[in-house]
């Protein structure tokens, strides 16, 4: 890179600029999903993966937080562990999580499973744990940072779906609500490791990458899903089948 | 491996053999430790050395808890990382030890710098990450269970360090208070844990040496100290020398 080294505010426009562009907000999948074109299958099968996404994110985080130097970061980090894993039974993200799964009508057996998931999902989703620990610290942090976006979608999906789904209650759509305080929180935290400790503009680009990287992934997830679940609606051997209805 | 699968209770007397056999509670620079036998210095340059396995062990745990398929059992882990993180400045165990570097006379920024421990500290400390990154999970968590003999070195340590050395305060080894119910309850929940999932002979023996490559490291720790600091007394270029006293 020749070019000069940006600012922590243009820093922060360039993140903003690829959520803008690559945020999965825009994909076509979630514009049917929250405007409530998808049938309760489609919905069980967006459910259903994304079920692997939010069981492996702990994991993820477990992987950072074991990369952090410090008591203080650590501490920091944990929080996001906290917020999924819980502090008991039935507490958390991925529990609030398997509620809505088994709220749209999937089996808790199944969905535990993990057997239906599409292999792309599984793919998307083993790929951002195998960056966050083979990238640098720096990366694996930045690529957080989609949680700038994630209260935007979040309020739009629990409208649209609330409105749209009458198999959809508030109380399965749970999961959201915490989300609304704990995203804001953890991605200001990220926000500002990345602008400390990018000190070159080759950084500053990895930073912009590693959030490339994960708008790509959760994008992917989506094309599976329409691929599979939409249009043309090929479902992988092995993968869940949308009963008739 | 031609021989029957032990019963739990078979298992848990052969790794409580290993302890006999192998904790460092044994080491001879530990009966000079706790017997008043080792001048400031050299009590210095333990608590020093200690200090890099003291701070790498949530590191150390974080990768156990990023391999944990469920919330439930990361959760359990996850005290470990608090007993040691803590939950704020100045709290869990790193902080106390920190203090009984310091509470014996080191420099707090020569402490947190890393800067004077033993190489081979280094090498052993970072052995153990490696393992329980490299090993199976259930050799990983069967690494912790040299927790299964701490309280007994710590209860010794303590009424040794506080009879026989002035420098030495009971505030100075606030560190081990608190271990003396944290360790049976991370060891019972290890042994537990290798109970159920050692199904096999060879899986046994697994456990077993892991354990095993545990005390070896520790054992290996103390080795480092007593060579470089107690006899012959040969101390590495740039690792800590004793100030005369």
């Amino acid at each position: 890179m020749t070019e000069r080294l940006l600012t922590p505010h243009e820093l922060e426009a360039a993140l903003r600029a690829v959520g803008a562009e690559r945020y999965h907000n825009l994909h076509p999948f979630h514009r049917l999903l929250h405007t409530g074109k998808l049938n309760r299958g489609q919905v069980q099968a967006w459910a259903l993966n994304r079920y692997y996404y939010q069981a492996q994110i702990p994991v993820k985080d477990a992987v950072i937080m074991s990369r952090l130097a410090t008591p203080e970061l650590r501490r920091a980090w944990r929080s996001r562990i906290v917020d999924h894993d819980g502090d008991g039974p039935k507490t958390g993200g991925i529990a609030r999580w398997f509620k809505l799964a088994t709220g749209v009508g999937l089996d808790a057996g199944y969905v535990e499973s993990l057997t239906g998931i599409l292999p792309i999902t599984r793919f998307a989703v083993d790929a951002y744990v195998n960056f966050v620990r083979d990238a640098s610290v720096l990366e694996a942090v930045a690529s957080s940072l989609t949680e700038m976006f994630s209260p935007g979608i979040i309020a739009e999906r629990m409208v649209g779906m609330l409105e749209n789904y009458d198999f959809i209650s508030a109380d399965t759509l749970a999961y959201f609500q915490p989300r609304l305080t704990q995203a804001p929180k953890d991605s200001e935290f990220a926000l500002a490791f990345a602008k400390e400790h990018a000190i070159t503009r080759v950084d500053q680009e990895k930073v912009i990458n590693a959030l490339r990287f994960k708008c790509d992934l959760l994008w992917a997830m989506l094309d599976a899903l329409y691929f599979s679940y939409v249009e043309p609606g090929f479902v992988p051997p092995g993968a869940f089948k949308p009963q008739a209805s």
